[in-house]
């Protein structure tokens, strides 16, 4: 064992960073349960408040879940979404094989609002869903769209992301995007609707896609829970 | 006018949407001043209560300022942290004109923690640097690197970017990096090192960059303020 006594980050977070390590490296799969209080006491050598300190820590972040009587668990798979390729919100949760629905909170044909009417002329579509994995709430999507895309039938909206939606109904497909990632409070109603507390601070995703014939296809935001999910970029990147 | 009164999204909302549009714009540039709540009442032909709403909502995402008597203005420049490019936490800072610095927190020699071993071998070099931007701390970074790195003299490590000290004293060029971004609370150490709220959500980089000959160089986190802070990633996506 090699935790560092006079390192000046504390023991519980040295403790904290090295689970999280190896739930990230599914150390604790197939189970999901994680050693008991006693046995990382044992494992670190430590007291039982460092211990508790550091898996308070682990909880906080989301990625444990206490069950009573039961021990200590994995919460629920790491979201990792890669950002560096270009696929509509669904799709990049199902590639990561979870199981990803949507749900419709709103979709109708809207006056433009006028930073928009630019790119969709006067009338715009707005779409909102609820996107889920296992059927908990992660994420909150609201699109602007081409005005068409109110006339698609409920039962489709609900099954299809947005970039097949466009292909479907727009006849041409998507070609770039640009994308700026952040963290801030939303309306309550945002927040009540993926399940996070009022005021919450959450991840979110802005996005602009254009069609290959240069138009612009969509502007979207999607509030994220922020507890399991990560943006990932690969090494692609070049000085 | 194109505000949508029959909209689902409430009308403060849409109010608060289009300022933070011009806002991005610098509509408000270069005094930086908003306009009184009157003319933003007759502007948009609304009471007084919803355009209080709306700025409530900019104030509370930390775009804009009300200073007593003297009226409201945006609340310094919104940082855009290109992450296409591969450069240093604090030359992303600089390349947009920011007058950043760097404060050391800490700089030691440290018995490698178990996880990065195989990276750094026995022991390593912890750092930890404030970055501030207009002297206001906006985020804090946490690296470790390789054990020479412990060496080098404190002036030169708050002056000079992580990537630029690895040239300097590993003698090889940054040639790649992965990164993730998330957001979560952090220990009340850390948040209160550059003046969040303890238990606030801060967007959180990771950062693992290599040599271009293939050695690992350093692991980063990095724990930002989200209110002014935004990743972006342009149009280089492909399908």
């Amino acid at each position: 064992m090699s935790l560092i006594r006079d390192n000046p980050v504390a023991m519980y977070l040295q403790i904290a960073d090295r689970l999280r390590r190896e739930v990230a490296e599914g150390t604790f799969e197939p189970s999901g349960r994680l050693p008991s209080e006693s046995q990382i006491m044992e494992r670190f050598n430590v007291s039982r408040v460092t211990v508790r300190l550091a898996l308070d820590q682990l909880d906080k972040d989301g990625l444990i879940e206490r069950r009573k009587g039961k021990g200590t668990f994995v919460a629920g798979k790491q979201v990792r979404h890669q950002i560096d390729t270009l696929r509509s919100f669904h799709e990049s949760l199902k590639v990561q094989g979870f199981d990803a629905t949507m749900r419709i909170v709103e979709l109708t044909a809207i006056e433009t609002p006028s930073a928009f009417v630019s790119l969709f002329g006067a009338k715009c579509a707005l779409l909102e869903r609820l996107h889920l994995v296992d059927d908990e709430p992660i994420a909150m999507g609201r699109s602007f769209l081409p005005a068409v895309m109110s006339e698609l039938d409920l039962e489709t909206v609900e099954q299809r992301p947005t970039y097949a939606l466009l292909r479907d109904k727009a006849g041409a497909d998507i070609a770039s995007a640009d994308i700026a990632i952040g963290a801030r409070a939303v309306p309550s109603r945002i927040s009540s609707l993926i399940g996070a507390a009022t005021d919450a601070v959450l991840l979110v995703l802005e996005r602009t896609s254009y069609f290959d014939h240069g138009a612009c296809a969509e502007w979207s935001e999607f509030f994220i829970r922020p507890e399991r999910y990560k943006f990932v970029l690969g090494s692609r990147m070049s000085a």
